[in-house]
């Protein structure tokens, strides 16, 4: 077991330590008191930079990263796909090895490639933090999910989480099955069969597909988007369909003990897996998995830019 | 009356008094003092993160206002509407709430829908700032358009404001209108018929439609941006018969008294409203409007984030 | 002689002097070991605003300036052709006037047009900086070469530099030939006739026709971008025809001496002018040239802005 996080990069949760999770998240509720602060603000990465590479457009994340980095006294850049050499037709990787000859101490890259974040990693000694790469890993989500689920009931070990919706498609959903069966809880998944296929339980999960036997005695319900793009793959007959025996609805919540949260990555497809009414729910935490959001990145910037680093963690 | 400005938004000067309106254009001197130093910048809002959400096309709103937070040292950060989570049908409120739980201390925003920072206000407890919201107001434009009078004239009381063209469409017009006859001006509205209904005489200004009349005896002339759109309409016959009968042309201001002041909004429409000439009239004081501008905005964004509340102005 | 740059504008490197030039470099090497620093930032520019009008899509310079612009703790501010007036049919003019009353220290300008730059400096008080205009010039890119060169030699009197490519299109070639010219380098030229005219030893150069005879003897070997859009007006034959007798080789570096710097501007078309190969070549030195980039960046940002300026400079 290692004091301090010695890594370069955070590409995923697949192959981090239970111990690492348990630092990172112990950090962001340390970070989270400095944001209830007057001036939200600690100078730890003055004289930083930090580069944001987004190639899928994304509000939430994309802002929580950078807010993560300003409070932490960071300077940030964005080579966005739009305005950029892009469109002269670079590869990724020239426009990543070109930015970092500028100085770079991190980059924060969402893409829609799968595995993009590895293989840049292994070109530049900056960090690399993966902020969603394709249907793969999402790790800081999964984290900022993990310390809501921490927040609440004091501990994450032992718990039933429910993890509902298009789990195939989702690197919410993986990151947060790799994560929480680390810490010990135990991940349900819900769905129609195309969307959660029995496979899953090879990963350590249990897969329902009937709705009442997937709720009984969970103690977090983890919604996930449908994308509109899976509904003309037809993975599921309609919409209307989809709701009737797949969505969560305030009845299903009403139902279930009092103590039991209710939580959705964002953004929520309002009227397919959700209902804006969900939003009144009691024990709804969804806007505050959001605030966690910043804490859990501060927490992570903090540690792979200012940490030390294991030798072996260099690239060749 | 009230010592200091406390309270959460500006979303209009319908609804704003008179001392208020003092108070926010004598910060607003004290900051320009600021922009005339060296180091154009102080420390007052340090940790504080402001949020731009730009619906609209905007180079100078939002240059102003960023360099007035730029200027304050507080954190910026840009929601705007392209690269965004609304492309995946997110509505605008949503974003809000989602920004807003990442710790947001004011939103500055921009919306072609007449009341929606109103309506956002009402779910937020941070400040909102109404950049021009449809064709209802625009409130720090008004409010540095009766510094630069005020600081051109030593005062606004009394003076014969002339505010010529589309006034029916125009959000600076009516929060001129509104901030301009409750700081004791006389009011004048002039243009087509069709862009001038006689109706605003309703509100206390005085309508015009002969252009020697509306000229007589005026302080101050404010032309207005003759949108490119409205043509299409056919709110006027012709570019040309516009130009002919209520543009405001060099000659017209060379007639008036050497005192009179020349102002637009901007941006200018040169060839329709008014000519390219005009910026070398005298008393033209169309960029010190500008350099006004980010005084203005400084001093909003000072009082409503720095400045204690009203407890009955808090969110329900 | 003069102490000091004392120059409002940095346009092009024709009409700078060979002391001019030293000095900035000097500067730069100092600024290069900050960057080196583990805190890259300095606050020499503090509370100066510096203002980014890219008109052309550009990933590289942009965030080069931005980098430096950061680094020396100025605020920034962007007004891109992407969201802003200029879709209401403002001039670019217009834009920079108005931009320029809110209080800007330096404009950083690329656009399409040759001499837009110079044309805008007559209007502002503000620092013009070249960030590449249309054909004509692009200083930093030249000034960023020149200190890679006289990194590795240790002087630029007196060496071999051969730039290869589309000379003629290049604002690039044309800022290296002034300034490598101005610093007593002998400058070739090599590409095909089209687009490599003989009339370019007017202004000093040699011009070749034969890739052996260009590169015989030879100390730096500069590769120019191939635009994809020149193909389509048929300045030779093919790409296939451009590669055979054109295009630099990893074999035609192998053979020359081991040390013959390789040079390119970036971003590199691979597969036209060069091979990706090349990037393994020894001497290779594009990823310190992209480096030396924002070192150059905030020597030309730090003379300009906090330098003191000849009278004559002023605008009339």
């Amino acid at each position: 077991m290692q004091k301090g996080l010695r890594r370069k990069d955070l590409l995923g949760l697949k192959d981090i330590t239970k111990e690492e999770i348990e630092l990172l998240l112990e950090t962001a509720f340390s970070m989270k008191e400095v944001l209830k602060r007057p001036i939200k603000k600690i100078p730890t990465l003055r004289g930083k930079t930090i580069c944001f590479m987004f190639f899928e457009p994304s509000t939430r994340t994309r802002s929580s990263f950078e807010l993560a980095a300003k409070r932490l006294s960071a300077d940030t850049i964005n080579v966005s796909s739009s305005q950029s050499a892009l469109l002269k037709g670079e590869t990724v990787l020239d426009t990543l090895l070109n930015v970092d000859a500028m100085g770079i101490d991190a980059f924060v890259i969402r893409h829609a490639s799968s595995g993009l974040p590895h293989f840049l990693s292994r070109h530049t000694n900056a960090s690399i933090i993966n902020a969603g790469d394709g249907m793969h890993e999402h790790p800081t989500q999964a984290l900022l999910d993990m310390m809501t689920i921490k927040e609440k009931f004091g501990k994450i070990e032992g718990l039933n989480v429910l993890i509902a919706g298009d789990v195939r498609h989702s690197r919410v959903a993986r990151s947060n099955i790799y994560g929480l069966l680390k810490m010990g809880a135990h991940v349900r998944l819900f769905g129609p069969p195309p969307l959660v296929p029995r496979e899953f339980e090879k990963l350590g999960a249990r897969v329902f597909y009937d709705k009442n036997k997937a709720l009984d005695g969970v103690d977090v319900v983890m919604g996930l988007r449908i994308q509109k793009e899976r509904l003309k793959e037809s993975f599921f007959p309609s919409i209307r369909e989809y709701r009737k025996f797949f969505a969560i609805t305030p009845d299903d919540i009403e139902k279930l003990s009092d103590n039991v949260l209710l939580m959705h990555p964002g953004p929520v497809n309002w009227g397919v897996e959700m209902d804006y009414d969900i939003m009144k729910v009691k024990n709804n935490v969804i806007l505050e998995q959001v605030t966690n959001g910043v804490a859990v990145r501060m927490s992570v910037l903090y540690h792979l830019i200012s940490g030390e680093r294991d030798n072996e963690e260099d690239i060749n």
